[in-house]
């Protein structure tokens, strides 16, 4: 069967995730090695979206395909009711990278994230979650409500419940500041809310470690060391969804390490088995834990604790720690870093570069005075087509929404590979130049 | 590390679904065969409870590891938005099997659930469903909603337009009757639930091919066909929830083939994989994959179409047909409900058996002819717990809920291993007798 006649049979028998199907234009993916993964007619593509940025160790890492095949061999399922050595270890192994104290598994970030809302829930006996506009937490209808991601509009009304909030988006700050000239409103503001909504009714925050699909948003140092005050004042619980985040994609476990802070309860999936089996989990404080030891914890699925999941998870583990994948995240994103402020200096189209580790987006303008965007919110453009229609000419697989694309390799990748790609993003910059500058050359 | 040690760190680690902490009660599994499992301190188990009614081709299928071992080797992650051949090949297996035209992909029953729902809603422009209040359809947010089953109950509100109708319980039927003399008011009254809902207002019925966890329940042959006309005459689509009946628990694909309809929308995981791979899937009609050809499918996530997932779904449906393993099924189901049927003359308080292929139940009573349950609903009793015990103590591992026992072993054992563990059941079921006989000797 070649290329065409496996799209084919894709297109003639599935349906394609958040496409209209007719315009659906899939890749045909055989294979692949670290960054780079193969299409059927045997072009090497580098993957800067590290695929839905998950694929952190990178394409068919042989120790961690070893160890799933290991796991096939000795069990290959268990429910969920079961003890098996695979969730043991995992569940210690999250303990201790997270500093906090049990896991709960599910499939994916969308279940991580449903069931971390009812666990708030359940143990402070309060309804609502506060969570932010510019967030993606998965498409289930608690996950898809709870995040601010227009992917919603469609399906709502969701579950009750849900306050949203502004974010800590300093290149349009939603109260016209700057960073060094503000107060932090994209906390106080969260106070006003919490006071208006009743602080007794709030059961927890939930936020993005950095927010992902919906602009990267590094925040201001000192924001996590507030919001994790505000939520102490009033004893919410601070649910951090480290999914896209997590795992090494900034340089760390959870991307709030960086900033000094515990959350109560964290959310995973991606990176925390690269994708290679698919997991999810909520891990949990020492005082969630007690919680549930004599009260029920309302929540499970069939494959939850999965153990060839839960091995390749553990996999993931070993070669982070035993390659010094970290290591190679803060080199290459201090690296990184340089290069996309350079991009910032050097296009009239870049009108801000946001970064952390191997997580980095390029949001571009028609206009750096006035940032206009490049193309609308929930929208596209001809420059922004253009722009992914030349990176996908040169095999250059990169996520791009909006008016942003984003730079999230897999966390193995070499420095020359990096450099490689970045490249061809400045070629394709270049020609998005020449296309807003030329009306005013007329 | 041995068992003791393995439990230990799994209660230390990880947290139990539906459960208080302190009382689960975890059998460390280690390894399994066919219909039985191993336990760490090698003790054989009789597996008639499939897992989670999910291991349909018993534990360690050598084909099915191997399938499952080659793509691990060939391609371990492809994104959503990539065409794989194991993606297209399973596309196109399961339209063969259902009847229907397109599948998409999630990792579970619960998902596929809401993403049914919510392609019934896109699809028909209405916003309500309805659903069944013996029912359990997953425990997302959306599909915990969708559920009658009390486990919801904890975590409501949850979305809104869901409607529960009655379920066809001919044993304790909702409205009086007996199957020999009634009008078929489990249909009927949906349709005048609909009425005073309005038609207009409602996308689908979403119901269990066959009732699973909330009792078993076995319609009336007739059921099926009326169902599907109130569906045709009001513009409904009918979900068919497969997720438990489906791949062969019942002797055939899917559980509504016996009785010659065709859903619109058909939802199933477990035996789709047997567990071997999370994977769960929606199939939709010619009609509804049409619809979305030119107007966008409002759902994803990351793992859906996951190759490994998808080989170990073609994988076992290889494995159903080359081994004929449904004929296997309709012989020993006949079987099995003549010793079931044997079961509730010899036992006093066996009040009803429900059964179809290797998909069954002991309803059990205090007296047969009030019919007063062995349990209340919801709960549990002395006798149900020594039953419970006594199965356990005979490595005999089975789902025990409410006043119900199941009999759903994998769907590849031998004759000999089903009479063996339907003995020990009547063994267990003479004991309940005497407990329940007691108190009138005195």
């Amino acid at each position: 069967m070649d290329s065409k006649e496996v799209i084919q049979q894709n297109r003639d028998y599935t349906l394609f995730s958040w496409s209209v199907q007719s315009q659906a234009n899939p890749i045909h993916i055989a294979g692949g090695k670290g960054a780079y993964f193969f299409d059927g007619d045997g072009n090497h593509w580098l993957d800067f979206s590290s695929q839905l940025i998950n694929i952190n160790v990178g394409h068919q890492h042989p120790k961690v395909l070893e160890a799933i095949k290991k796991q096939v061999d000795e069990l290959c399922f268990a429910a969920p009711a079961f003890a098996s050595k695979p969730r043991g270890e995992l569940g210690k192994r999250l303990a201790e990278v997270t500093g906090l104290a049990k896991s709960f598994f599910t499939l994916g970030g969308s279940e991580a994230n449903e069931n971390a809302m009812k666990i708030a829930r359940l143990v402070t006996g309060r309804d609502k979650i506060i969570t932010r506009y510019r967030s993606y937490h998965g498409a289930t209808m608690g996950s898809m409500t709870a995040s601010g991601d227009p992917r919603r509009w469609p399906v709502e009304p969701g579950i009750p419940g849900i306050v949203r909030v502004f974010d800590p988006y300093c290149y349009r700050c939603p109260f016209g500041k700057q960073p060094d000239w503000c107060h932090r409103e994209c906390v106080s503001h969260i106070e006003e809310v919490i006071q208006m909504e009743g602080p007794h009714t709030i059961a927890a925050i939930m936020v993005e470690g950095i927010t992902g699909s919906n602009g990267l948003l590094v925040p201001p140092d000192d924001y996590y060391p507030k919001l994790r005050a505000l939520c102490d004042k009033y004893g919410i619980l601070l649910i951090d969804d480290e999914v896209m985040s997590g795992f090494g994609r900034t340089g760390t476990y959870l991307a709030t390490q960086h900033y000094g802070i515990k959350p109560d309860i964290v959310t995973c999936a991606k990176g925390l088995t690269s994708g290679y089996m698919p997991l999810g989990a909520v891990i949990v404080s020492d005082r969630i834990a007690q919680h549930f030891e004599n009260t029920m914890l309302w929540g499970g699925l069939t494959y939850s604790s999965h153990p060839v999941s839960c091995a390749a998870a553990i996999a993931n583990l070993d070669v982070y720690e035993e390659e010094r994948i970290f290591d190679n995240v803060n080199s290459l994103g201090h690296h990184l870093g340089q290069r996309l402020e350079a991009m910032k200096e050097k296009f009239a189209c870049v009108g801000d570069v946001r970064y952390i580790g191997l997580f980095s987006v390029l949001e571009l303008v028609k206009n750096k005075e006035t940032r206009e965007p490049l193309a609308p919110f929930n929208g596209s453009s001809p420059e922004m087509q253009k722009l992914a229609a030349y990176l996908k000419s040169k095999h250059i697989y990169a996520f791009v929404r909006f008016n942003m694309v984003w730079v999230c390799p897999p966390l193995v990748i070499s420095q020359e590979d990096l450099d490689k790609g970045l490249d061809v993003y400045e070629e394709a910059l270049a020609l998005v130049d020449e296309m807003i500058q030329a009306p005013a050359a007329d």
